[in-house]
């Protein structure tokens, strides 16, 4: 039974992550915390975790939200701490648990890039744990499985970059696409824009409405085109080229609670049929558990509520170009769920344990 | 054409003021407030109303949205000012413009109550202009269409209470139900919760949602009791008694942006059938142009986005009790469709001038 | 491990049936029937079952959805069927089943009333087994425990009567509120609607709009009436009396999938404080596993997803009334979960086995 | 006063044709049809219609829906019939009028290709009236407005194209962007989808999903590549050339009722700034009564229940991509709206009549 804790519990993400590891059979959740509800317990904040008579409860209802403080100074007696924070406020929460020896899950920004200095570029932000940074993993385990389990430190990618970079990387690393053109045209339920009291995400505001943001300078855009980019360079055709991946970015904000889709155009090198592509895909994928590709093209409602991404394509008729959808839950497979299926390979556990619910669908 | 101004045009009511109002034939928007968003012009905030080269602009885009100490400058110029403030800030406002001779027509709580210290009461707060609220008038033209017309201030009245009011006067004018033991179980879409920044009124937590609020204690409650226990003592049946209308109140809120449907329950005296009580209905309300009663079950797409209050009824087959739909547009009858109501009674004009316009349904 | 089957598996309780027993450990999913869909593999109709690679997929992605002749021939081979049908259609096939030895759970209307007259009656329909009708047990497990355990054959309840009778029971048993002027106004989530195509249940003809419908008339209020009557006759209070319990229902629909909040008003008999009133629902479900007295009003987002009831109360000033508000998932605890929660107890299951999941929330 | 009829009133786009119509100050509504309906007066089939007292109804509550065949006797009667029906059908009714010297908008596809051999192919169907289709003209005033004034028929552009179409044609007439590797990624709200009853459109399967559908091979792709290939080829610099435009489209369903979203992705000749592209729409959109060029990205919310279209854009840093935003309301501009803005051209009215309305935006 390992010891986990959670810092920023009360965020959509960190909702989320409770919810999982509550049901997580070899986790034992030995600290929470929360800086807007410390003080409270988790059934104050959370009236669905109130006990219920059935005798199972794996949650404390009786569990305080600690403070940021009070939680730093639990944090050696810890196995493992999941930071869902605001980016810039993971650094020094995740060196201190580094020093002692506490694996680190971070589901923010402040780690993701190879180079803390693109971070600093990106995020307009300065870095206080460089060397730290250098050491982390990024965690998407369909690229990265192995240097993920014997890391010190996972950076669980972006929501925008999960979907994004599974749908991509087979092409990539089959070399049959342009770098240059790339269009990433992704649309995000409303959890995605957090928690936070903001007018822009109020109620009436989203419904029945839809918008672009960020266009061509959001965040995850240079976060995709690095992690792609490392794909290309390690494929058979990108070894000894220097070439950069470029990818248009544009996300919207869906009228809705949960998901991303992204609809993904990227232009063929050579012609190709659908039947080629689609077993570039089921290659790449095949002993993934939580990738499926699919010949129906994929809607959110498949892929709700579970950690999965699906993914499906179309190429037009000239073979010229393709037409990817693909699709996940952004808070479980862009989030929580990818986070704790980190900390399953961290861990030595199954790498589906705890991750295996179903879509309700409705 | 009359000078008008309204303040606290950004929230939910003041927008829907300013659309009624930018398209009246009879007024010219003469100057316009906001707290949040002094110094931007009208397009900057809504780029609903962005030029787009019709030559028809009736909000001049150029038009600076006001600090509140700009606007009470500004308001010796008009002939009427529309407040829409949180309730507890439009006292002083009112008494400034009364002082100038200046109309007013508040869509807040402030001036609703027969005597101010009732306000006090239920508002938990001091009532700074009790002698202005002594000749303030109640602006439910159904009721109070006479007293409106030569009134300095009209005072109109809340969402649920206009939906509440409307749907139960005719029975106790008519004293054919019991007084007690009336229930409104009132159920608001979310732009009744206004436009402040507030967690519990984002997108995530009202979308697939639905909750209970204010249950017993909501501040409508009384509102709705005074004015239908005046209808009473009004009444024939109710000339020379005492009994005050007692109502069990409780407000929901509600998964869309607009609308207020009231099922309305009470008792009757004596049985009565269905036909009976529509003839009620019909004859209290045959000449007014913003009520129909309706022999199918009113529903919210039958009135939003216009200034009709819908009612039906149903007896149950022992006559004994009454169910009581009403459906208003809790933005428009509900609040700034009902101002301009009083407005066009106020200057004399028709009153439903500016006001004609039909539901698009969906 | 018993092998259960489900005929109505496309509908929106078939679908969430599903989703449960294919997570429960002690069955085996042996037999699936669908009349729209037959001859179709389950992950053909429901993507979000398509096999990912896992290898632990416990319902056969190639099992196919049989016809309900198909169906039939196999139900000898079953230890129990579900059946999730329209209602009238549960008679035979509830029959054939009880002929052969085979448990049955009835999602469906067909044997809930106490008396097959009275379905004949409110359904407006014949019913041909009415001696089966004679041995059926009402499926909630609250009131009917030990009864249900022996049962051939269990009606599981409509939605709106488990919200509202498990919102009732308690006050009725302890002798505490009248047996007439109970209003039980309802609001249910669109799935309870069916997954039948009819123009009203159209995203647009749904979405911003809510509606009460089968006003006095829905065959709910009387299932909901004799469950409570035999509460009462069994209870201290009522162990003589012949007094019905008299409701007035008020069903509307949502603008969202999930969720029946009932707010239910009473009259107390004799005054009494909201602490006395809660202790009576605390002692009444002190050893349930799926009711939770909640002293914060409950919302739909803490029980959706889950087979929970959560419930509240308010009394007014004067301790004459009472106001209750009790939630449910339609489609688990109403529906599919209710099911499951009938068959732990007809094999002697933990009765919270294959049910203890929560609520995302959001 | 022009008599005017409509065919298929009770489809969304024929509603919202009735909303405009009626309130329309130089036409009569002389003839309404539907074939779900026949028989019915229109408050029985929209309420929303129901008498008010107003005095003031422009459209007879007592005006029966007429047959198809009850319709077409009237046509000869009609100064122009609106068709709002289902493609394919529209055929023989267009003729019946042109021969009676009837004009006719049609909102459908069966007129919108310079040939109707397109239609025949695009659409898999015979198309009977060859002739009267090259007569026709392509109803999309912002490009053809000279024509359209003096045309037998006009067809009515779709959707999907007047999004796609007013977005990109700017550049296509400047000759700054490659005509190749355009891509429209597009999203409807789901009115799109039409009131027929299919289980796809239902309220739980729309809601909180969201899918792409006719990938590669929508219907409103060869006609949004017909016509803008024809705005080359009068453009300067296609005026001598063979080059066709070619689009990839995607379009989506929204869980909302209306609005349609282009994001639309071009690859520019040479770099160009985002000021000199805004000049280009600037310029060619001056006069336009119903196209507006924002700076800030576009929203539904701004054009919902108007017949604005609302454009914006931003060129990538190395002036090598341009990213355009163009939203309209699918029902208005996108239908019903585009509709009426045609007959108003016909009858020599001012081009804005009747469609001055603002959007309530929330």
């Amino acid at each position: 039974m390992k010891r986990v804790g959670i810092i920023g519990v009360t965020g959509y993400a960190g909702q989320q992550l409770l919810w999982i590891l509550a049901q997580h059979p070899n986790v034992e959740i030995a600290a929470l915390s929360s800086r807007s509800y410390a003080g409270q317990c988790v059934s104050e904040v959370f009236p669905s975790y109130a006990y219920s008579g059935e005798g199972e409860e794996r949650v404390g209802v009786e569990q305080l939200l600690l403070s940021d403080e009070a939680f730093a100074e639990k944090i050696p007696q810890l196995d493992l701490i999941f930071l869902a924070l605001p980016h810039g406020l993971s650094q020094p929460l995740a060196k201190a648990a580094f020093d002692s020896g506490v694996k680190v899950v971070d589901l923010g920004a402040d780690f993701r890039f190879d180079d803390a200095l693109s971070y600093e570029q990106h995020y307009n932000a300065t870095h206080s744990e460089k060397d730290l940074n250098g050491i982390a993993v990024y965690g998407l385990p369909e690229l990265n499985r192995e240097q993920i389990k014997g890391a010190p430190l996972v950076a669980s990618p972006g929501c925008y970059p999960t979907s994004a970079i599974l749908g991509l990387a087979p092409l990539i690393d089959a070399g049959v696409i342009e770098l240059n053109g790339i269009i990433v045209d992704a649309k995000s339920g409303t959890t995605g824009a957090g928690r936070g009291a903001k007018t822009t995400s109020l109620y009436c505001e989203v419904n029945e409405n839809f918008k672009a943001y960020g266009v061509l300078n959001h965040r995850h855009r240079p976060e995709i085109e690095e992690k792609l980019t490392n794909v290309y360079r390690e494929s058979l055709a990108g070894r000894n080229r220097s070439e950069s991946v470029n990818i248009t970015f544009t996300p919207h904000l869906l009228p809705c609670n949960r998901g991303i889709l992204s609809t993904i155009y990227a232009t063929l090198i050579e012609p190709k049929s659908e039947e080629e592509l689609y077993s570039i895909y089921r290659d790449f994928y095949q002993n993934e558990p939580f990738v499926r590709i699919q010949s129906a093209l994929p809607e959110l409602h498949h892929v709700t509520h579970t950690n999965l991404c699906d993914i499906g394509l179309r190429v037009d008729e000239r073979g010229e170009r393709v037409v990817i959808v693909s699709v996940i839950d952004n808070l479980i497979k862009g989030a929580a769920g990818q986070a704790v299926q980190n900390m399953n390979l961290l861990f030595g556990f199954n790498e589906n344990e705890g991750l295996t619910f179903r879509s309700m669908t409705i």
